[in-house]
């Protein structure tokens, strides 16, 4: 082998936040065809699909490789595996992103509704989570990890009240329907993305303190010891 | 240690299995809580989140474990990370079904609409391609995994006729809009559940062949390269 092993893991780190960046700039240029109602940057998008899909599978087979040949251990294994996990999360927000774009270019060809509501301020909210999410991975800081992790009740809440204010707006003009529901699943597309930032969040928390925080699992199983007693 | 790599290889298995079982149970008792209109069915969808995490998260720390205590090669290392990443294709496919039981109470509240047009058979589909997605993995058929991804389309398509359907229907009937945005959301949750399950049938051809099929890798490869020529 060539290469040292470290090498090889801040190989790992670039592509993941080069693959980020890409996501990043798919999700902003998403948001931006269906603030500007502009085509192009709908078709910006979709050029980052495969670049971004590329390096997926890139990430996937670079963990493989590094677990079969280095048999890496404790803090080496976790980076790897929250690696392969973390490369799925953001490809995964690409696609959501590609969803956006589409519901953006169907919405080009009817004329446009007034309020927007509060979908910007949920793609901003969105966007805020996978830079921190990215960022607390990069400087496997635990705490902005956590802080992430919490700000996805708001980006829930939100979209929750997008979502009734887009029911009361068709119901009182039946005409907008078709356009209103473009918009509640773009409201779906960015909660789902906040959803995946929360999921990084919580690998760079366990890759950082051994500890998993998904599903609340200690309390679960605290209660299910209760339970048992 | 006193069991064998054999044995925790197996107990894994199960343990994906006994997820799987759970998971198909929560999807099948959501639609039909939809369906018969009944609040019972889908408390029985929310009772099995709790074990369908708990068991996400017991996979993911005995892949975690036998990757650090046993580092394993080849198709055990392949298994390995297959089995991780089923868990978490899982656990998504219990939460999408968790989704569908909250749509189901909520059209609890309204008089019922008459057509259920085609989500019946889309969950019908669904629920197919996880099982077989899983009797693939199983059973390591990677004929059948492939079977599994081609049936993707047909859910998709049936997806966007169902959401044609649902506008429809309400430009017709205003008053029925409420309820058919709960129908379109149900027919998104059901096309990522069929997602999640081709997700599947893509490790299992993984696992098995050790070919990574996802994004038809090797077409964006031939075009990477023909543009680099």
């Amino acid at each position: 082998m060539e290469r040292h092993f470290d090498e090889e893991l801040q190989s790992l780190n670039e592509k993941l936040l080069r693959m980020a960046r890409l996501v990043e700039e798919s999700i902003a240029l998403a948001v931006r065809s269906l603030k500007d109602r502009n085509e192009l940057y709908a078709q910006e998008v979709f050029k980052r699909e495969g670049p971004i899909n590329l390096l997926d599978v890139d990430v996937d087979e670079e963990c493989m490789r590094l677990l079969a040949l280095r048999q890496p251990m404790a803090s080496d294994l976790r980076f790897i595996t929250s690696g392969m996990k973390i490369g799925s999360e953001l490809e995964r927000m690409g696609d959501l992103a590609v969803n956006i774009a589409e519901v953006s270019l169907d919405l080009l060809k009817v004329p446009p509704i007034k309020p927007l509501i509060d979908i910007p301020r949920m793609a901003a909210l969105a966007q805020g989570m996978v830079k921190d999410s990215l960022n607390a991975f990069v400087s496997r800081d635990e705490k902005l990890a956590r802080e992430v992790c919490l700000r996805d009740d708001e980006v829930d809440s939100l979209n929750n009240q997008v979502f009734r204010e887009l029911l009361t707006y068709m119901m009182n003009d039946p005409a907008s329907i078709n356009r209103a529901v473009g918009f509640i699943l773009v409201g779906r597309h960015l909660e789902r993305i906040a959803d995946h930032a929360t999921n990084i969040g919580e690998d760079v928390i366990f890759m950082v303190a051994g500890k998993t925080i998904k599903h609340h699992i200690e309390e679960i199983r605290r209660e299910a010891a209760a339970k048992a007693d």
